[in-house]
């Protein structure tokens, strides 16, 4: 009896602390979609004041004894209960390990590194943002060495985005994609590019617009409740429960397919942010298991279901419809080349599918590199030019399309890069097993993905954070995670578009 | 020394609350313009959390004490001390004397008031927003007799809006109008209508869009800091603070002039709020002395300037530029007769300089009536129609058009339609005295407002909520309140454009 009381003393905690994210969500979306230009100080100023009130309610000596307590009789709660009481834990303890004034001065010089990065990045210079690294990486470092001292630091950082994952999983796991990848865009190179002209010309923002909802639509996104913004990177953030999602695009006038397919993918993102179990609203369980797994989702869409034969089949006449003078004459089978040319470029946010986990890797080995010190921040840009002639086979010719064209960093965001491209590998596994069951093709060309997202809202979505990713993955998997069942994805597509 | 601290603490302690309300304007912003449509339940569910946090903040213990202090040191107090200390004690007072359970259950009356007046507006039917409108009206003189006993209630709601303002006040003010508008109106209705044709037609978003930057900017608002949104009943509200102020617009399709005059209206709003002094930010006393004050800055912008000969020089060349079809051949002066076209019609916001005050008028005697018991919640819609009839001469054809036009009951505000009369009036006195100084149609003619701006942020802006209205008004004017600037102003300008 005496839990059933303690656990509803939770769940107003928590819903107490979902008021305050709710706010928070909101003006960080207001201020990338909407606030007027210099109006970030001031809502800086409220968030910070909302961000410490968070803080104290997190540490404050009820919450903590609340959850001891909880913790202390873990066998009589349920699994939501008890995976919300360990989560909720995880968190305070970290906050408790790291001196509160550290903590506050970290905050405030990643305010200023964000504004430095920007700079940086307009004119191209790394010296610029710099010591604004040393010290992120330098704080990472030490508080990875304040809460897991016995850890790696990088093992500590991965497991802050991708519960459980460590250097040597993504050792292995990267290792698998090289050794399938690299070969892989060599061959492709050697073949002939499709043309990919049909993508390119003058859009307006009210015809990107009525493909955008048109996207949102096929995707089955309940408008109701998933909006939709404009801004200049995109994302998609929940506000205040899974009952109100908003996704943002950006416009690029000369190029359909780039914010055609940041709508598909952010739209992958929203489809499971909404599908979270009601049950969950309101709690912290209310997101996505992990990083990579919504990664997973995201690119699922984006890349196995919209950039496949059968989406074209449904794409082209609504371009005929949208932008006929640029659709007359083009084939599905030309559309399908389009947007599968395979190239190696700068910019990661921009990659293929074949060389998008290349970019992903670069950034991987410099993290591990500078965490393990073997390598300097000083160093970072000659070995990131270095890394992209290696595996890219490409020049870097500044750092603004180079070490600089990331805001991950300026963050604090080290360890977030492998959840990509772990996604990516998840999401094809994922795919093999849900096509055991469904006809993902035939639902695509019908323009109705009623079973497909039934499959994953059943394997996945309803759960939110009720499961740690690695257990998730097994769950649904019912077999260990492979990596090259997106390997094999990746070589037959491109091995018979290229013809090899 | 003891003050300072005290009074470092109250500035802390408004900085706090300032957060909490920035949140939730943002949150009622959102909603209004950008939301997803079924999202409002979970927008509740927050802003109730927030909203019961701020409540216990502002009734806290240590709030009342230190108040209660301040207040008994008041003498060493500086005059914005004094002020906030002043402001927000009468704020928790009243708090404290309604009990709570009936303040809860009024504020979820409200939420259901609000969803059922816009069901009964769209069926034309009052007898479905009849036993929501008693209980708003039955609170609020329950709320009137707990907070001020020996007061009319209506003069205590009366100040809710407008410190100080009385019953008596009121019937003055507007015995006063009704002495020079109904005979002017009179007059105006035996001459030929001029024509607004040039007004009508077919006018696209984004030409509208393009022509309420530019009134912006003409307006002298300063875009990095005040922001354009559109929604279903345009509105301004500042975010946290004046340095981030929002206005919103309609776009009619067939008439530019809506949106237009909407526009210029808000952005004296935003001009009000963006200017209050810097050093009020975060505090109780950032935002205008009182709605009548706010409204005199809206409409003297909208009617004084927005309205002006010297306006349509600037205009017409804009409107020659955006839509040429329309301004070709059309003289400033066409154009002139054509935006000052007089006539009485339903609805109060379309309504024209001279019949805006007799709607409102009948709004202030159906209140005044129903509280002072002489009229019934149920005989409001037939004696609305009788006061349409009796002040502007027409007949209501439906409740849609007449007593549930407004928004205003089924939110409870109750008191506050004389602000606008008020504001009006205000705003013609003011201009009076502004002309002593600034040539304002040679600013206007020239499309620069700086001297104009200037003289409203010396004299009314800056100074916030410093100054109870009535307090203001004397230190502006320096004589007393006159009405009859504003009929004479209403007589002139009328007399001479319909030749009496």
């Amino acid at each position: 009896m005496e839990m059933r009381e303690e656990t509803e003393r939770l769940m107003k905690l928590q819903e107490k602390m979902s008021a305050y994210r709710s706010a928070m969500s909101l003006m960080n979306y207001d201020g990338d979609t909407t606030a007027p230009a210099k109006t970030a100080e001031n809502r800086a100023h409220a968030m910070g004041i909302l961000t410490a009130e968070l803080y104290g309610m997190n540490t404050a000596k009820e919450t903590v004894e609340l959850l001891d307590h909880l913790q202390e009789h873990v066998d009589e709660l349920d699994e939501k209960t008890r995976r919300m009481t360990a989560l909720m834990l995880k968190n305070i303890r970290e906050m408790e390990k790291i001196p509160k004034a550290e903590y506050v001065s970290y905050r405030q010089l990643l305010v200023k590194a964000g504004a430095v990065w920007h700079e940086a990045k307009e004119k191209s210079d790394f010296k610029l943002f710099e010591p604004y690294l040393q010290q992120i990486f330098d704080a990472k470092k030490r508080f990875a060495g304040y809460c897991a001292p016995d850890m790696h630091p990088y093992d500590y950082l991965l497991d802050q985005y991708e519960e459980g994952l460590t250097i040597a999983d993504c050792d292995r796991f990267f290792g698998t994609l090289k050794k399938h990848i690299v070969p892989l865009l060599s061959k492709i190179a050697s073949r002939p590019k499709p043309d990919n002209g049909v993508l390119q010309g003058d859009f307006p923002d009210a015809v990107q617009e009525k493909l955008a909802y048109w996207l949102m639509e096929i995707l089955g996104l309940d408008l109701q409740h998933v909006g939709l913004g404009t801004t200049e990177h995109p994302f998609t953030t929940s506000i205040g429960s899974h009952h109100d999602v908003r996704i943002t695009t950006r416009y690029v006038p000369d190029r359909f397919d780039r914010s055609m397919f940041s709508v598909i993918h952010e739209g992958g993102h929203a489809l499971y942010e909404s599908h979270v179990s009601d049950s969950l609203a309101y709690t912290v369980l209310d997101g996505g298991a992990s990083m990579s797994i919504h990664e997973s989702q995201s690119r699922f869409y984006e890349n196995l279901i919209g950039r496949s034969r059968a989406f074209m089949e449904i794409l082209l006449p609504k371009l005929s419809e949208l932008i006929p003078e640029k659709a007359e004459g083009v084939s599905t089978e030309d559309l399908y080349r389009a947007v599968n040319r395979i190239e190696p470029t700068l910019i990661r946010t921009e990659a293929d599918e074949v060389t998008y986990s290349l970019h992903v890797m670069v950034r991987y080995e410099l993290e591990k590199a500078v965490l393990s010190g073997d390598l300097s921040v000083h160093e970072l840009p000659e070995a990131w030019n270095r890394l992209y002639r290696e595996y890219l086979g490409i020049d870097v010719p500044d750092d603004r399309r180079g070490i600089l064209q990331d805001s991950h960093w300026s963050g604090g965001l080290i360890g977030y890069f492998p959840s990509y491209a772990l996604g990516n590998a998840y999401g094809a596994q994922f795919r093999q097993l849900m096509k055991k069951t469904v006809d993902i093709d035939a639902c695509v060309r019908k323009g109705d993905l009623a079973a497909v997202n039934e499959w994953n809202r059943r394997n996945i979505w309803q759960y939110g954070r009720i499961y740690a990713p690695a257990d998730l993955l097994k769950r649904v998997l019912k077999a260990p995670f492979d990596p090259e069942a997106y390997t094999s994805y990746l070589e037959e597509k491109y091995g018979e578009l290229y013809g090899f």
